[in-house]
Order: structure tokens, then C-alpha cells, then sequence
């Protein structure tokens, strides 16, 4: 495991950086191809106003606009934190091949982050969740979802 | 309920129309404040070339550039489709009152979109997973952690 040393190490280094700079959390993340850095990416809730710019999501955003893709199957991660659940998401999403991480969700827990929580509530069932969620129109909804498996030519995502 | 379903219209409406004019999958979303839509949503995963660009996470972004927040504490969401885990987390960390859904994640499984073998994915042990991971480093990453909870005058959110 040492070649991958040094990728976690920039992850790791971009985490303080960014958020000493005043960013966001201090959370980096990089996506390698091969021996290539692909994107960097770090932490910018508080800078862009963007709950949703966590290091991986900043990350995977970066790689796939540099790669003219939105899939990321020949990449790995390598992230400063165990990721939350929504850049758990977006890892599956991307398709990337592995993730590397340092600090878990506990530790980010410990210092004052959701993450341990969102994990939680995402297990637990609907109507027992902190969020309330309700269903609402669903045969209305359905109509979209038919004209998508009707649609000609589509493109399978 | 009567007085949310418009709501949902829209964000079924918006499901349709975008994807019919190819940005992405059947997915609409809005954010809500009082009686206001403050930003509409739609996957543009396919258009953007962004596996992030899901419904809940484009409406969440643009809302908080609207109202100048990374938060939406007072905002509802009306999505067309039960959100993936990506997007339950971003709902989360946007810190949204309520979120009202069409579709489930069984409808979008059976349309073949992965939403629910994600959700599978994220209940399993990490060494269960498909994408495999492996933490690294994690004395280092922690020192970034410390380097958090000394700073001064820093923004908890």
C-alpha cells in the first residue's frame, strides 16, 4: 500500500488547507486514474453557500467535467474521511472503483459532524425519520416514469 | 393535503418536461417556502455530465443561491421520485422541514435506475460492498480534524 500513500497524503493536505483558508470542514478529497491525479477537491459548504459541496462530490463534479463523462469506472478515491452517505451516493453513482479514507464517520461525529446521524436516519424506516417524508400523487408521478420507458433512442444511465 | 398537490405537479411536470428534452433521468424536484417555489430542480445527470445533478441536489443548490444560505430550514421539497441516498443526504445536510415524494425507489428500481441497490449498499458492513473500501492513513488524516477544532472564530454548521 505504500504507492498509495502520497495520494492520501495530498487528500489529507488539501483538507487543512482549504479549510484553514475558510472553505468549509475540513474534508478533502482527490480522484486518481492510474498514476494521474485526476480533480481535487475539498470542502466548500460555507464559501459557496452549497450544503451539497462536500470534498467527494467536489471531487467526482471536477473529474467528470475534466473527462467529458459522468462515469468514473477506471478512477479511485481517495478521501480524507470515511464518506457520508450522500458522497456514498455519489460515489455508486459515478461508478467509481475504490475508495480509499482516512478518518471515519465517528471521528467526524466527534468533532461536531452529521455524518454518523445521516447514517442512521437513512436506515431507519420512512415514518420514523427525524425529516418527515410523505407520499404524495404517486399515480400521477407514475405518468413521467412511463414516458421515460416509452421514450425512443433514450440513453441508459 | 389538497393545498400541497400543485406543488407535486410542478415537480412531476418538471420531471417530464426536462427529461423529454434529454437532460437526464424522469426526476423533478422543488423547493418551498410558505406558498413560494424558491428553486425548481430537474436530473441533468446526462446534459451536465454530472452523476450529482440529481433533481433534490440541482433545486437544493439553486435554492440556497437564491436565498444566499447553505441551509433551508424553513423550505419544504416536493420531489417526483422518493430521494436516492445522495439526495437524503443532501436534504439532511440542507437541514429541509419536510419532503413530499411521488414515486418510490422501488418504482425507479423497476424502471432500472439503482437507487435501491444503493440504499442496500449503504446498510452493509464497508467490507461487504461492492465498490470496495479501505481506510488509510488514519493518524494523518486526524491531524486535520485537530487543526478543526483549534481554529478560531470558525463557522459551525
Amino acid at each position: 500500500m505504500k504507492e498509495k500513500e502520497p495520494f492520501m497524503k495530498e487528500a489529507i493536505r488539501l483538507s487543512e488547507e482549504k479549510m484553514l483558508a475558510g472553505f468549509g470542514g475540513p474534508f478533502g478529497a482527490i480522484v486518481v486514474r492510474g498514476e494521474e491525479i485526476i480533480a481535487r477537491g475539498y470542502n466548500n459548504v460555507l464559501s459557496s453557500n452549497d450544503p451539497t459541496a462536500h470534498a467527494e462530490v467536489d471531487a467526482i463534479r471536477k473529474a467528470c467535467q475534466a473527462l467529458d463523462t459522468y462515469q468514473l469506472q477506471d478512477c479511485e478515491l481517495y478521501t480524507s474521511c470515511e464518506p457520508c452517505p450522500m458522497c456514498l451516493g455519489a460515489i455508486y453513482w459515478a461508478r467509481l472503483k475504490k475508495v480509499y479514507y482516512g478518518n471515519t464517520r465517528q471521528d467526524a461525529a466527534a468533532i461536531g459532524f452529521d455524518d454518523n446521524f445521516i447514517y442512521d436516519e437513512i436506515t431507519i424506516p420512512i415514518d420514523k425519520r427525524h425529516i418527515p417524508m410523505q407520499q404524495l400523487l404517486p399515480q400521477e408521478a407514475k405518468t413521467a416514469f412511463k414516458a421515460w420507458q416509452e421514450k425512443e433512442n433514450k440513453q441508459n444511465y
